[in-house]
């Protein structure tokens, strides 16, 4: 049983959401998806099947729940790169890696598609893109990205082409981000 | 009722199998892909159920085949951009514009979703991707493509990006694949 005992009703409240959050992560990569209950989730999480129900609907909203969180710490992980000391370029480049190395696990499983359907995951998908396109518009001011494709179609093709991290070979995730980098720079 | 009489049994056979495709593509676009039925595929192939059954077991196999025969069009056409007369270079860049174009429409869908899972999927990224790297070589032989990064991460790099594509618009998708082919181009 986690130690759920905080401070405040706030810190418990947290507590007690991300141990369910936690338990959920780990029953669907033991044993899939579709055969996580809610009544494993509360288990495992240790907490009642009712206090469980006073958090969470359904599973559904513990999963979306739980997809957020990650996409927050993604975004805090994209934060601490872009805030680095260097080059609008240099900080697009540190945020390009991490990106290519959080992209790392988004296989197309059953799970990803699941988590990646309906509106948080549309929001998700925004403020990457828009996180993306702030740092590509300012390295564009630097002289340093093109300037004959707006930032928007630049972030699409950012995250599109980082993707394909996914499924790389650990040493080809930085010769990824250099060829999509110079996919940026260049202008003929 | 379409016209089915033809001169051998193949070309029977092959008619029948279109019109199936044909019939199940027109409905899932119609009515989406949850609610269509074998036997509403019959109707609009012009055939009788039982007949239906002799040529597919169920609606997923039908599905499977119709995309099959995209990919099957969807090479041919690439096929036919890779074969036009230029550099290496040239023809890379003619198929990664036909690629583009052909990417568009997959908009991560439940139709696609379904489509994309298994087997024969597989076996279509597959030839897609062999089609693109081998280009790549060709190019990169020529000394039109960077050499710093195997052929194979070239190829995955480019269906990844190219498939910012999907939900691009019109006047952007010329622009996406010259950022792309940039990004094969440079070696610095």
């Amino acid at each position: 049983m986690p130690k759920l005992w905080t401070d405040t009703v706030a810190d418990h409240r947290r507590a007690v959401r991300d141990a369910v959050l936690d338990a959920t992560a780990a029953l669907v990569a033991e044993q899939g998806l579709a055969s996580v209950a809610m009544t494993q989730v509360a288990d495992r999480a240790g907490i009642g099947r009712a206090t469980l129900y006073k958090y969470f609907p359904d599973l559904e909203s513990v999963l979306a729940a739980w997809h957020e969180r990650q996409v927050a710490g993604h975004l805090a992980q994209l934060t601490a790169a872009r805030d680095r000391a260097g080059t609008a370029l240099d900080r697009l480049a540190a945020v390009l890696h991490a990106y290519a190395w959080l992209s790392r696990g988004h296989d197309g499983s059953q799970l990803a598609a699941a988590l990646h359907r309906g509106a948080h995951a549309d929001a998700a998908r925004r403020r990457l893109h828009d996180f993306v396109r702030e740092l590509v518009a300012e390295a564009a001011r630097d002289g340093r990205v093109r300037t004959d494709v707006p930032p928007d179609e630049l972030a699409d093709y950012v995250t599109a082409a980082l993707s394909a991290a996914g499924a790389a070979e650990d040493a080809a995730v930085a010769r990824l981000v250099a060829v999509t980098l110079d996919g940026l720079r260049a202008a003929r």
